[in-house]
């Protein structure tokens, strides 16, 4: 390599690694916090990126062509704003602004800022992303643009970065770049492997990477790598360099006990005079090409599939039915799922639309990753799996919200209806987690043709969407032109002189209909609501219920009592303010086991003769009796 | 290999490979659901691994010396059943209840069993909890027992596995046999690697393992395998297996669509009859040997830490004081933390009792499967990381009480008030995710003697237990002789007159005590429960308020508004039945950014500025105003 020691660019790449250290430290001095030597260790692989690699035009970060640059150590954020300074993307003042109320600069990047695709800060995350962003421009866009990834060590030791290794390989993704900043010291002290970087290849080859390991210093050895990774070859590259965290002031380098922690003054003066720092520069980027997506077929109205109620229909077939019928209206309609389409019913999607389907295996945290990074392509991605296993993604979804992404989730097999696979395939947990990420949607519809209209809903709305479909067969009840708002509900019994309300979703409708019917037998009305929509909850009906159909309500769900259709009635009332009427919630209490699904239900207190005596309990007047458990 | 083919019990094994087989099918079929194929493909691994190379006694599951058998692939529990049927430990007429009410043959395997240490099912979990029951082996017991686990090779896809394999070698956990059955096809077709058995093997080697493929349905290959898996080389091992999924009956083998399909029953009579099927007999199972673990010290009183008040402390370092204290106490207190021990404080526990505590990397899903594997050896895990991160291992949570797996997590850094680091890091859902596990606990206080009491009442709970604590140095509230009972909460302010109850935990308690100030200066009285008890709640005390108080209150918790604090005090009126008092619910409503704790306490509209406002509306009558925003 003696050849390229004298590369016309290094001072250039030594200037900008510089002024990329100088200011990783002076913004995180000035906000008194934040993790400078993260970012010094990956300062000089960024400097050799930036100006001679990627390519992004930082006056239109949505151009189609431009890379794709994610920090998946998110902590290296003073690194990541430097760059944007250093692009002209940024102004000095602002990047001082750093962890500051108000400020874009957040202490781990957001979306906030127009150049940060993802929220990053929760290790792991970047790169099963970057494989969704990935896929999109391979197969969908057709698109040349990189992903570049800058991983740290310490993540490494994150299942869901072998997930993205696996499904990277397996796609071929040659335009992906994951660049491992190897700076041996984790948060506490050394990771796993420390230094070997040979471990690290050895994996990433098994993996079916390009492994190439570097000095993370050594500007010749950071560029041949990256035109190394450049050379498509149906692979993608993991590029392994050897860095000291801290690099480049004396007090600080290889040090332990310098993680997320920023200079004293003191210190920080005595590191820009070793830093040798003299003037702040704009250094130019290349910009992309001007490549036009690969043409998609025009979009066309929906024709939704229709159920005309002669036979009961799984709401999770109708999921199937309707995604497929999304798909050929829009062709920015994309599939995922867990290696369970047969179950799902996402396998209709996938034979119709071989080309917008992407099998994610049993790999759930990439089902969502690949899902948040189709969003950033702008794509309308639905990721479906058993309800019970997006609990193995709850991180990603969580973080897709501070991504401000747009996924479609849609879990099936929900509750201890399910019956006989048990309590492992149960979704006893999936509303209360979906309810609690910021701005989500949660929807839980009850026969077909509202599940139909629900998903196509899904695809107008932003924010993290959930569906929770129901695995049995469950009669039509509503006509094929019934409408459902999102946020609204359904009266579906109803009298002059209703005694309680009965609050039902999903597979507890049913049951509640039957509740109605046997309490009607023994002339006692109740208003029977269907509250599909479980968040936004429609608090209108349940308060004109309270009003007109007196101050006790049963709620019965397939659920634990904790967080989910229960404890979204009591918030809306809770909101309105005033006296709450009177709730007895019907949940699950004890932990089920095996059996038909009618029994299971019968047997966790939520199935119709459950919901008569919780009833006439109320309407006896014998408060909080109902069928509950301790 | 020639010289083995006449292997002295080849016949043996044939034999009761033959009888696994029939009783999957027979199992199965009278089910009318489960997984017969997925049971048959492994059929021949488990008859040579029975009888010659586990070491069980079935008559009692406790032994200490006993080998374990953790069906990684739940969904072969057909094949276990059939195991223990084969080894006397079950009838026939027990086998013939798979699946059905009240059976403890569930569709997944469950500890419902006394052979069987942890439920299974969700996939890509028994791996990561066989590697904690390794360590406990290995490091604490010093016991030679083997660990043996059938792995499906779906789940290979999994992340979590692989956090198992960088785990267990790291920590050369030898006596470790992992078995793949690879036999191809997944639920919904082939799996992204079929019968590329070499993949798995070098994927196994860069990981650190020894790797051995082998033809599954070939007795002496299966010998020699398990022979060379037993001779400890300081690596745990890994058994490639190429096997086919249904496995001695022609119409199934090897065959597309017939995951988790039971046999009709003609199909089962033809199955039947190929299988030669004569008679059901017992085999007998090598006893394990009689060693004692290994000698710890004696157990002492616990001397927790205290706290005189003079200067104000964070409740995540007291939770690290109290954990120290707990281990000099009991030997068989374990430490673990996903490399944040200086962040959670469980660095002090790893410094003053290294050989029982156990680092887990940025690896959480690894983090909390090995306190599940631990608590099946009967010891007393506390594992720790930042609250928010728990959310990565949801699932293993989950499954962890459907094991009935006593753990004990600790979450640190909750909530908004951790400030600049913005919200990637904040934990805003881990009490809805707490709350919603079966028979969980979930505790959360306010000051550092509280912190201790509960730390040390952690210890004798069981179940899942989370204790939630706080980033920023709060001041000492109580006196270290306080008691605080699980399930119980304090009245910190009263009064005869007062007119609203805040109720508040951890840092929004802080938050109260101030706004009663407030208020009392502008001759407002209001009574402040601290809710450290969040689940179970104290409802005795809620309900005491509303008689005593009025009928009116805030609660404030640095949570989204769904499935915390609010949702619990709301759970406890709606248990007690009757109509509900106001209750105000301030919460964090919008995505927060970076800033200071105050500030972003304050943006969140649950500082004490915002209680006082709420208290000041509700008891001007104004309905639901309070703080909150929409």
């Amino acid at each position: 390599m003696t050849t390229t020691q004298t590369h016309p660019k290094v001072q250039q790449w030594a200037h900008l690694a510089r002024q990329l250290r100088v200011d990783s430290i002076r913004s995180t001095t000035a906000a008194g916090s934040g993790h400078p030597t993260s970012s010094m260790s990956a300062a000089d692989l960024m400097a050799v990126l930036l100006t001679s690699y990627l390519r992004y035009d930082f006056d239109h970060p949505q151009h189609p062509n431009n890379d794709h640059l994610i920090f998946s150590k998110g902590h290296a954020s003073p690194l990541l704003y430097a760059l944007f300074k250093a692009a002209g993307a940024i102004s000095d003042d602002e990047l001082m602004t750093l962890r500051t109320f108000g400020s874009r600069l957040e202490g781990h990047p957001t979306p906030v800022l127009p150049w940060v695709d993802v929220a990053t800060g929760s290790l792991g995350q970047g790169l099963p992303i970057s494989v969704g962003i990935a896929l999109a421009g391979k197969y969908l866009e057709k698109l040349p643009y990189h992903i570049w990834v800058l991983l740290g060590d310490s993540e490494m030791a994150e299942g869901s970065i072998w997930e993205a290794f696996d499904h990277a390989s397996h796609y071929k993704l040659d335009h992906l770049v994951g660049i491992l900043d190897c700076n041996r010291l984790g948060q506490r002290g050394e990771t796993m492997h420390g230094w070997n970087t040979e471990v690290y290849a050895a994996r990433a080859k098994a993996f079916g990477w390009n492994a190439i390991v570097i000095d993370g210093h050594t500007y010749e050895e950071i560029d041949q790598a990256y035109a190394q990774a450049m050379q498509p070859n149906g692979a993608p590259t993991l590029i392994i360099a050897k860095t000291i965290k801290g690099k480049g002031v004396s007090f600080v380098e290889n040090k332990n006990g310098w993680h997320g922690k920023a200079f004293s003054k003191e210190q920080e003066e005595q590191a820009l005079k070793e830093l040798n720092y003299v003037r702040s520069q704009t250094f130019p980027v290349q910009k992309p090409e001007n490549l036009q997506p690969a043409k998609a077929p025009a979009k066309k109205p929906v024709a939704l599939p229709t159920y005309d109620g002669k036979e009961a229909i799984a709401t999770r077939k109708a999921y199937g039915d309707a995604l497929q019928a999304l798909g050929a209206a829009n062709p920015d309609i994309i599939g995922l799922d867990g290696e369970v389409g047969n179950s799902t019913y996402a396998e209709e999607f996938a034979r119709a639309y071989p080309d917008r389907f992407f099998e994610q295996y049993i790999a759930e945290q990439q089902l969502v990753s690949t899902a948040v990074g189709m969003s950033v392509r702008q794509k309308i991605p639905f990721a479906s799996t058993f309800a019970v296993f997006f609990s193995r993604a709850y991180d990603f979804i969580r973080m897709a919200a501070i991504s401000r992404a747009n996924i479609r989730l849609c879990g099936s097999h929900a509750g201890v209806s399910i019956g006989e696979d048990g309590p492992s395939q149960m979704a006893l947990e999936d509303l209360a987690m979906m309810r609690a990420v910021s701005g989500s949607t949660v929807l839980y519809p009850c026969d077909a043709n509202q599940t139909a209209q629900l998903v196509a809903h899904m695809a107008d709305l932003h924010g993290i969407v959930y569906l929770r479909t129901t695995r049995e067969k469950t009669p039509i009840l509503y006509g094929p032109d019934e409408q459902f708002a999102v946020g609204g509900s359904k009266i579906v019994r109803q009298s002059n002189n209703d005694q309680v309300t009965v609050v039902a979703a999903g597979i507890t409708l049913h049951e509640a209909l039957k509740a109605y019917d046997q309490l009607k037998s023994e002339g006692i009305t109740v208003r029977v609501i269907d509250a599909y929509s479980v968040k936004p909850i429609d608090a209108e009906t349940l308060v004109a219920a309270a009003q007109e159909a007196g101050k006790k309500f049963v709620v019965a769900e397939d659920h634990w009592p904790e967080g989910g259709l229960g404890d979204a009635v009591l918030e809306a009332f809770s909101r309105r303010g005033g006296p709450l009427p009177e709730i007895v919630k019907l949940a699950v209490q004890s932990m089920p086991g095996s059996g038909t699904p009618a029994a299971l239900l019968d047997a966790a207190c939520i199935s119709a003769r459950h919901i008569v005596t919780a009833v006439q309990a109320l309407v006896r007047g014998e408060q909080g009796r109902g069928s509950q458990r301790a």
